[in-house]
């Protein structure tokens, strides 16, 4: 009981690291251009950032090297969510409890405010400071979040999701689907975090199936949440796709086997099993 | 006249390396979304692509290094059209000729496209072959293409662009909108061709002003083709800003200095001279 209230303290204290760097990242002039950026990242739960601060951290690398590509990851997030949420996507109206951030500040201001967000992902990471000894990991876990992010990771998964015919599309292409669209930058997440933390090939893999999983679970349990009690929902979305039972039973296999992977892990995994358990149905989420 | 035959020879060469490189990128399934993507790309001039490998290459880089960089650059450049076009922007129905992206493909379509010609410039810069001796030049040609890219770049740009009060903003607010939204990914290409090539500072120092004089050269002289004869155009635009004389006039000046920031490269630079010169409103711009 100590230990679980010790785990969530610390993994507040990360949440709250990630939002005092990001309201550093997100302030300049012009105020209302940051404004439209701020807004679209509040909010959040920081799942991302927080999965790479605790792999990072829990295989031993600074804070000071992991907090940018922590903040990156989630601004990748938050711009794609300004974008889906765009009329000519999804024309959703609300977003975390509070207006979609175009229908706050207009279509145009918003998708800006969408580029803003990815292109500055990309300036935070070209920002850190240069160390010979680190460049190699760096480049690694650019390269980790950009192809996450990237024509094989989220756009692919975005496109098929706006292509795919009405309906059922059937288990695989689903799967595929989601592993590009959501489960690609978790991932990346986990991943980014391990190779900057200089972890060796067999940690990265057992890192890497923990984030597959994760990102499986993740986007399976929103799914099933999503779906409410009855009927179930007519476009891609797991319930309608492997049933209530069955989306249940994958959400339950995959948090299964995300802890697993980290019994591969030879270092205290507390905070990482902690945010894998949060994504069972019967748990508060992050709460 | 010999020289100048060889020196165009040389661009079409570059821009032929270019074009079949972009093409190698822009290619993979499913192939409606890279479509898509090649239609944003295709028929570009490729100025600010020749820009980095001219100023790379008489500096002595390696085409093979500074390729990459230069796809990077043209795909952010392609991206940037394509979101300025949407009915949110300016709402243009015709780019270079042929129906914009959102016009033929329909916006959700095109604004995905966008993103991920954005995102893709920062995977190709992230797939680059890691080699130590080479990493400080990579990270900061990236830092001054993002940054270009970024915030304080076209993004700010972009934004003064939309929210600028309509008439005549005044010469230094109209300055620095263009240095933002258009100057500042032409200097950047200058640069990031310079900081590849391991120039030592005041090469780079003479570089950097070359590129921003290219850059306020570039968006005057499209200004001024753009307002026609009469009468001149309500929206910021250096002819409503500076009157016609006065417009032309600043273009002569600005190719002018970037000539002369070139007199400080003790190496041929005969292809910067030809790019910059083709700029003059009496060239044939890069025909």
């Amino acid at each position: 009981m100590t230990d679980t209230m010790d785990i969530r303290d610390k993994l507040t204290a990360k949440r709250a690291a990630v939002d005092a760097e990001l309201a550093r990242i997100l302030t300049g002039e012009p105020a209302g251009m940051y404004e439209v950026m701020r807004y679209a990242v509040g909010g959040g739960k920081r799942f991302r950032p927080l999965l790479l601060l605790a792999v990072g951290e829990a295989l031993g690398a600074q804070r000071s090297l992991i907090l940018p590509y922590a903040c990156a990851v989630e601004l990748i997030h938050s711009y794609s969510l300004v974008h889906d949420d765009l009329p000519a996507m999804d024309n959703d109206d609300v977003r975390r409890g509070k207006p979609s951030c175009h229908k706050a500040f207009g279509e145009g201001r918003a998708l800006l405010a969408g580029d803003g967000l990815l292109t500055l992902a990309f300036e935070v990471l070209s920002r850190t400071p240069f160390d010979p000894a680190l460049c190699s990991r760096k480049e690694r876990a650019c390269r980790e979040i950009a192809s996450a992010a990237g024509a094989e990771g989220m756009i692919k998964g975005q496109w098929l999701d706006i292509t795919l015919a009405p309906g059922n599309p059937g288990e695989e292409a689903f799967l595929d689907l989601i592993r590009r669209k959501t489960g690609a930058l978790i991932r990346a997440s986990a991943v980014a975090g391990a190779v900057l933390a200089g972890a060796p090939e067999a940690a990265l893999r057992a890192v890497d199936d923990f984030g597959e999983s994760v990102g499986l679970a993740f986007q399976v349990r929103d799914d099933i949440l999503d779906a409410g009690p009855s009927p179930p929902p007519t476009e891609p979305n797991a319930v309608a796709v492997f049933g209530r039972d069955g989306a249940r039973s994958r959400l339950d296999t995959a948090v299964d086997s995300a802890l697993r992977a980290l019994e591969a892990l030879p270092v205290d995994t507390g905070e990482l099993r902690y945010l894998a358990g949060t994504l069972r149905l019967e748990s508060g989420f992050l709460s």
